[in-house]
């Protein structure tokens, strides 16, 4: 049995206390300040997280942060930080404040940051603003908070620089529903989970682009399918550019997150929105007023990416089209005639 | 302008004839025997096939078998070959009674063989039952044919051993709607277009064996995610078996056409009757009866790839509960503790 203490009570937090418990671990869920309601709805009797459907094993003890102590970080074995991008910064100062021994810590936090000119992830970023850092883990792969929380099978990846760090991480949360593989290229892994989201902006906005009425779900497909592929393949390129290998995104982080992306949440909605040729400006302040969409931040990075990459940019038409929507400047095209075929050149 | 001959009027030949029209081309497009009703149809003024929405251009020549001479052969510069796997016998006879010199022949037609012991695909067992056969070329990728004869953005893929071939082939047919990408590896094409159809049984199959009543698809999607992944990793290896690269699997004629093949069509009707616990023989003389699903014939074949494998068939677990379920001995169970993991055995 090991400690296992999850920082943040959002969805993917939450989720993750489910397996750690079924195994017989002793799990403390402790929110963020901006948690407290949802926190205090979980330790009603039979309260559950208002985004998942079931209450959390009674063995999982869920606190405020208020009540978060140095004790409480000293017995984990393993610490989730569970928050979203916008989040982290709070989280690094909590565990400055918290931590009194190098601890390993375990990240569903994805970003791609820009430092010296250069665009890096998390895994780049984050460690160094921690002073008791043990080890780095980052959790990348398909996996609906959701679903993983009703126990439905799951699979991810648990990446670390230090594999045999990154397989003990496994090893506390591997159940026989949620199974989990292990990597080395945590750069890669941190890239994916970030871009994902990003890409799955331009192959929802390919669903909604060509209707097909005779589909119960009023889709055509050969569009979406050649979008889906190019986006694989973009997203591969731009893994390399920022020091992950090409091969995760042909992976669990890549390709299986980027399915289970697009079709359900914001950056979804945010593509089906751009695919009906609706503009950004009118999707973030209609159907999507007040919600945060990852993808967006994602896209502002990658455009620095992009920007004086000069003619080697014509790979990245997918990358292009996504931007210049995200970003205010176009409606939604991508162009098939772009579309960038390598051996096509003859 | 060149002359483009396409035998067979199903569903996909008579789809390309759109495009290759479009760029000016003399098409004709002749029925095999057993479609001299839909050739009927389609010669009648404004006639379309009856699986297609538009009539095709009006300068496609549409003929009977009985009516296909020499002298359309003579003057063909490349012949499209458009039935489907059981007519290949017929194509091979009727080419060796018409060509009088050695012509270029596309094949839409998709399979898998056995021969000596080993399992091959049609491009090393066709080209030597064709006396005048001057470069096979494989056609393979996401295209839903009844999408293509509509002009919507289509990707496909043009393969033949030699590269210049295929790029004078896919000049023929591409349009700004028919995007085509070339390649010299015809065996990794061939067998990446037959697997997709057995596979898809099996993401398909996840698709239903999971159901969330809250979702407008009544699809979970963690599984179908994993499933999709491990589907595109196992296809991978098995292309690599049979000779062909790797890559191919992950690119369009890998899971840019499984990603359309699952969700539509008869191998992912059958897939999603498997996943509601039906067996094989239920769906194939109810649902599906007198219907043809070709992922049945591919697994009998891969069946006999992982006969033999010894120990190294843990690594397609998902490969073994499609023929497990396909070739009727269990209901299909996809079980995830055998999900295969590589840098997982610590």
């Amino acid at each position: 049995m090991a400690n296992i203490l999850i920082l943040g009570a959002g969805v993917m937090g939450t989720a993750l206390a489910v397996p750690a418990s079924d195994n017989g671990h002793a799990v403390v869920l402790s929110g963020t300040p901006l948690d407290d309601a949802v926190v205090a709805r979980m330790q009603a009797p039979g309260g559950t997280h208002p985004k998942l459907d079931a209450p959390l094993p009674g063995t999982v003890r869920v606190i405020a942060d208020a009540a978060l102590t140095a004790e409480d970080t000293d017995k984990a074995d393993l610490i989730v930080v569970g928050v979203s991008s916008p989040g982290i910064t709070w989280a690094v100062d909590r565990l400055n404040e918290l931590l009194r021994r190098e601890t390993t810590v375990a990240f569903v936090t994805k970003g791609l940051d820009r430092r010296d000119g250069a665009v890096v992830t998390f895994a780049e970023t984050v460690p160094e603003r921690i002073n008791r850092l043990g080890t780095f883990i980052g959790i990348g792969g398909p996996c609906i908070a959701r679903e993983l929380a009703l126990r439905l099978p799951t699979a991810s990846v648990y990446a670390a620089r230090n594999e045999a760090a990154a397989k003990r991480a496994a090893a506390l949360f591997r159940t026989p529903y949620y199974r989990l593989a292990v990597s080395d290229d945590l750069t890669g892994v941190e890239a994916c989970a970030a871009l994902k989201n990003f890409f799955a902006i331009g192959v929802s906005a390919m669903q909604t682009r060509y209707p097909d009425a005779l589909r119960a779900d009023g889709q055509s497909k050969n569009p979406t399918a050649a979008a889906f592929t190019q986006a694989v393949h973009e997203m591969a390129m731009l893994c390399e550019m920022v020091g992950g290998a090409r091969s995760t995104a042909f992976d669990l982080a890549g390709l299986g997150d980027l399915h289970v992306t697009v079709g359900g949440g914001r950056n979804s909605r945010l593509g089906h929105s751009l695919g009906r040729k609706r503009n950004v400006e009118e999707a973030m302040t209609q159907e999507l007023a007040n919600e945060t969409v990852e993808g967006i931040d994602t896209a502002r990075v990658v455009a620095s990416l992009l920007h004086g990459m000069g003619r080697d940019s014509v790979r990245f038409p997918l990358t292009k089209a996504i931007i210049d929507a995200v970003l205010g400047k176009t409606l939604f095209e991508f162009d098939f005639e772009k579309l960038y075929l390598p051996a096509n050149a003859g």
